[in-house]
């Protein structure tokens, strides 16, 4: 059950923004800079060439549109993900909320506690404690139902840090990458450890991703009728942990080929870059390092959340990219 | 346990076709018919308004590009099914094949009737023969390793009736329409009760349809390193089974936001009809009717296959169209 701590951390990662690029493919490639969040430099160059080669019909690298796939992790690589999944801070949110209709939580662990906000002994209630607070949160409502409350909460919490709501945390260097992709024609897919159903609520907003090309961690659902209308309704009941080899399998199972480019910021994405990274012809894999803490955070090997270890270590071996999110990038967020 | 036979049966249903229609987008509209498979009436009408006026803007019932989606089975709506669902036809073939490097098979049921050419015995081992013959098809072998598979016994197995590969088997008219809706805007997925992994092999070439945009039924897999490479190895443990309630289901996992347009072809799509049906705004449900003996196969009611009794009984009070294969569709496959 150690995957719960897993998925439940990945399921708290979340949010949306309504920022979106200038769209590239209505002007001359020549006449603008794809990427004007990204320093000139390695890592830019690097992606550049990439995109370049896989597009340019007779180079030995070019790919068909089919395959020019790429993933993307969510928490820390495309938002922010510290200091909290911010999913987590969904879920507190919402049962503290939802605690006035609950008077038996006052007595209750681990709601006792997370309502006289006491995180750091939720937290000592281990997994069972998470299980509880994830299945209270987001499962017993329809679909529609979660949908409102996490789009309820967008617009009413904000950072601990920034003051920003948190659809606001995501970050413009990667919202550049991903429509510069789309604008050469690859198809771009997220592949998170959070939650697939609190994504979606705010991904198409906040980085032009349809609800079907999001991929995440799931509970069970059930489809029956309510008062005479078919509804899906979420169960407490675990369905699938998209993360470390799970995101291979992920992948396999709602994309259904292998992509070319993955990007990620965590061990957890690991086995995902591997996957992508290995198979025929060109292919790129990259982290997104966390070295700014002026402008956003700077944590890796030791950190609770979003721990790179491995990923630092044999990136070189791989051949992935390190994008250095302090000298990489010259904008973070893009706040309103 | 009923399900697996629901299961396998739906395994065995696929195949494809490198039928491409002309691009409907590249000519003005009124100076090409969209469906010329589609003869005059009430059922094409039907179509043509509705796509019209989901995608006029100004129109009380218009739609946005995004909540554009299209959701159809695939057994018996866009390509035929019987005599045998195709998948089980492709699973029995393997098997045969298989049967040299299994000696001992032939002294084990269902093997020995399998090989002896005995289905009617092979069917009467029940669900457990039918998960038998369904893990030895299609597990225990990476994506690559089964896609490979699929594709060979494309290339070379012809329909029983026709003498045609299986991939040409698929409904002219349903090729047509499936075109027509994406040169408006519409995202097309298959839900199928079929095999999710045998689809994706043929279903981009056959229907211009993505693996990503096809949902199905699904054995477990998983991620392993394999002489030094990343490969997806299959399962035998079921994961999901896309039929029945299961497709409303399906479609909440992988699509994510209710489709405005569901055709289907048996009682296993009417909880899909149902569904997509009774949300808000302007919905169209149809079934694809059987009913011509020549050109196709004619059943409904009392088939085994693609039982369609419930659908018919409810169309009238759902407002479901009612596709007359027979009077509707002037071409019924496009052989080559």
């Amino acid at each position: 059950m150690k995957n719960l701590i897993k998925f439940f951390v990945s399921l708290l990662l979340l949010a949306s923004c309504t920022t979106k690029s200038p769209t590239l493919s209505e002007l001359p490639k020549s006449e603008t800079d794809p990427l004007p969040s990204w320093n000139e430099g390695t890592s830019k160059s690097v992606i550049i060439d990439f995109v370049t080669k896989t597009t340019t019909s007779g180079n030995s690298d070019f790919k068909p549109e089919a395959d020019r796939i790429a993933v993307f992790d969510n928490d820390g690589t495309l938002w922010a993900e510290q200091p909290m999944y911010f999913q987590l801070a969904y879920a507190i949110d919402f049962i503290k909320k939802e605690s006035e209709n609950h008077p038996e939580w006052k007595k209750k662990e681990p709601f006792k506690s997370l309502i006289e906000d006491d995180i750091k002994h939720v937290m000592e209630g281990g997994e069972k404690a998470l299980f509880e607070i994830m299945m209270v949160s987001h499962a017993g409502m329809t679909s529609d139902e979660f949908q409102k409350s996490v789009s309820d909460w967008l617009n009413s919490a904000t950072h601990p840090k920034t003051g920003k709501p948190y659809n606001q945390m995501i970050y413009q260097p990667m919202v550049e990458l991903l429509e510069y992709l789309r604008a050469n024609g690859y198809k771009t897919f997220i592949v998170s450890g959070g939650g697939i159903d609190f994504m979606r609520v705010w991904a198409e907003n906040a980085y032009a991703i349809p609800p079907y090309q999001v991929i995440g961690s799931s509970i069970k659902s059930k489809y029956e009728i309510v008062d005479g209308m078919p509804v899906i309704t979420k169960l407490p009941e675990l369905n699938f942990i998209d993360d470390k080899a799970g995101k291979p399998v992920g992948i396999y199972q709602h994309i259904g080929k292998r992509p070319i480019l993955a990007v990620g910021n965590s061990d957890g994405d690991y086995e995902m870059l591997k996957y992508v990274t290995t198979g025929e012809g060109a292919r790129l894999g990259m982290f997104i390092h966390h070295t700014d803490s002026i402008r956003e955070f700077a944590y890796d090997r030791d950190s609770h959340i979003g721990k790179l270890l491995k990923g630092l270590d044999d990136a070189p071996q791989n051949n992935w990219l390190i994008v250095d999110m302090k000298s990489d990038w010259n904008k973070v967020f893009n706040f309103k």
